[in-house]
């Protein structure tokens, strides 16, 4: 069902059990005659000109040139200076949008039913400015920068995304009760955002109450669109209630393209050992797919993933089965080309 | 079995349902017995000479004097300039723990079983600072203020309190991956600590992992000591895991006092309409009885209350029953006399 051309996706397999999970999506993939052409590239930081250490350029190059990428769990280099390279990801690309649905998996108890909710996550500012100085000794402050232009764009994002998706409502999470300039500034970003879109719900709510609210009843949530810091709090809450990490994928949206992303670690401790499950990747896959209009893809895909939790016959370790990444991918495959 | 002197407290009724509420937990002492007499205060902002508006000179003198105070819910005043009075509250003693115990009640069934955690926040510094500027048009910065005194002593209070109270491990929650000197100088600050209280197990964990395993699985954690904002959203979290804010306490401790208080809101839907629960104001009395050593009084209605809850005959509304608030306070003081 699909007659255009071949596009190339940038992957970046990563660290870990990033290659092995990586191998896996792209399986899942060819399995399903996604026409998609992958283009793997490594990111380790490397010493550029200058002395100091970057994404190497043809890494750089790829993602602007395919303008789409998928990307596997980064190490975090240890040495004072390193910034986290998924946060460098972000900036390069300027991925201002991060979208993290979870929604709780049929055939997968957790302590909640009917989870369905997606944060969205303005990515490239507030308290992830890197802007900090040491006053005087034992004093230091950092600095949580909120523009406008930022707060709007990712305002706009999550309205839009609601309707595009047949959502109903958006709530803005924040703070302005005590950082009234900075956390006010986003919430008239939202308000004025909402008047453009009168079809969409929209309501405001303090962080500390969402938060409350989410653990007691998520059901009352739709989209939720907050500042960086408290979205990485409350994507990483929600992702709990479904079942951690493991089992939800991200999208960082940016004007000029968008990368894909499971959000969980490397774990080294399984590293190399097809234990991995890689449910978070190629759900984030599948939020790729989408995102190029390649639905059809996208949900054959994801309905083969959904079956295969569901029928739990193969499941990996973390899911409390006793199957090997290799073998939860097969069945996938299985799946996808009984389907086809 | 008390033959000291009788101690005075003050009590800050509040707004909203706070004066019934606050009502119900002196019927309480009284039935105890408890040695304490009360000085009601008022604590509505009053403008000053200077025409700004502040908390009335004979308030702030009766907590000076007395040391010691409980408070029931106040409304923040509408209008421009009006920062919470409860925060204000907290600068003007120098309230600089925040202690906020989440404790499953038997009887009262939520999602989860054993909750048992202890959320200590920095209450004077951080995002809470008020420091915001707008440097051009359509860009805020708001500045966390993160100093070494602060979080020294309030890590200081993080593992005096876990040992005083026979616990047994201090998790410091931060985000020092991103804010690495403000986080990293509140995260040294409590690892110096911990090297001062061998016997209490220490752990540094990451805000957003914190949140994530607090949902799934609280009881791995004890006793949590972060800054403030952190604080403010773990808390209420930690609330909403064993049945919210109307059923968990709160006490911030100053080197020269301690203000106790319930954190619910002041509900003006219900208020004067003896419906409204007042077990978290009733807890956090007997938090600060326990702060006086008066911990049998403390024991005797902390008891009473708990298998009130339990019995599940006299419940107000928000607990799913149908007693006035007088009738479940009945019920407490009629158990406190039978085990006199
Ligand atoms: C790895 C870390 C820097 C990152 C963040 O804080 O944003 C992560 O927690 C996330 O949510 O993507
Ligand atoms: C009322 C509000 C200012 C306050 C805060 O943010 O600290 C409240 O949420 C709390 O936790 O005591």
């Amino acid at each position: 069902f699909y007659s255009g051309e071949i596009k190339k996706c940038t992957i970046i397999p990563g660290d870990g059990i990033g290659p092995e999970i990586s191998a896996a999506v792209q399986k899942i993939f060819a399995a399903a005659n996604v026409p998609i052409e992958w283009e793997s590239v490594d990111v380790t930081p490397v010493k550029g000109p200058d002395g100091k250490f970057g994404i190497p350029q043809a890494a750089i190059d790829s993602v602007n040139r395919n303008k789409i990428g998928l990307k596997g769990p980064l190490m975090t280099p240890v040495g004072k200076g390193h910034r986290s390279l998924n946060l460098a990801l972000r900036k390069e690309f300027n991925l201002y949008a991060n979208v993290r649905p979870c929604r709780s998996l049929e055939g997968y108890k957790t302590l909640y039913d009917h989870v369905d909710v997606v944060t969205i996550r303005e990515n490239t500012e507030g308290e992830y400015s890197g802007i900090e100085h040491e006053i005087v000794d034992g004093v230091v402050q950092s600095i949580k920068l909120i523009t406008e232009d930022a707060s709007r764009r990712v305002a706009e994002f999550a309205f839009q995304y609601t309707k595009d998706n047949g959502r109903h409502k958006v709530t803005a999470v924040h703070k302005a009760n005590i950082m009234r300039m900075s956390d006010g500034l986003f919430l008239r970003c939202c308000r004025e955002m909402a008047e453009k879109y009168p079809d969409v719900k929209f309501e405001e709510k303090y962080l500390d109450t969402v938060c409350l609210n989410m653990v007691q009843d998520p059901t009352q949530y739709d989209v939720l669109v907050m500042p960086n810091l408290y979205g990485d709090i409350l994507s990483d809450m929600c992702a709990g209630l479904v079942g951690g990490l493991g089992l939800t994928p991200s999208g960082n949206i940016g004007l000029n393209g968008a990368l894909f992303e499971s959000v969980h670690g490397t774990a080294p401790d399984i590293a190399g050992k097809d234990l991995a499950n890689p449910t978070a990747l190629l759900l984030s896959a599948v939020m790729m797919l989408r995102y190029m209009n390649l639905n059809q893809y996208a949900s054959k895909i994801e309905n083969a993933c959904f079956e295969t939790i569901k029928e739990a016959k193969y499941l990996t370790g973390d899911l409390g089965g006793k199957a090997k990444c290799s073998e939860f991918t097969n069945e996938i495959c299985e799946k996808i080309a009984a389907s086809s």
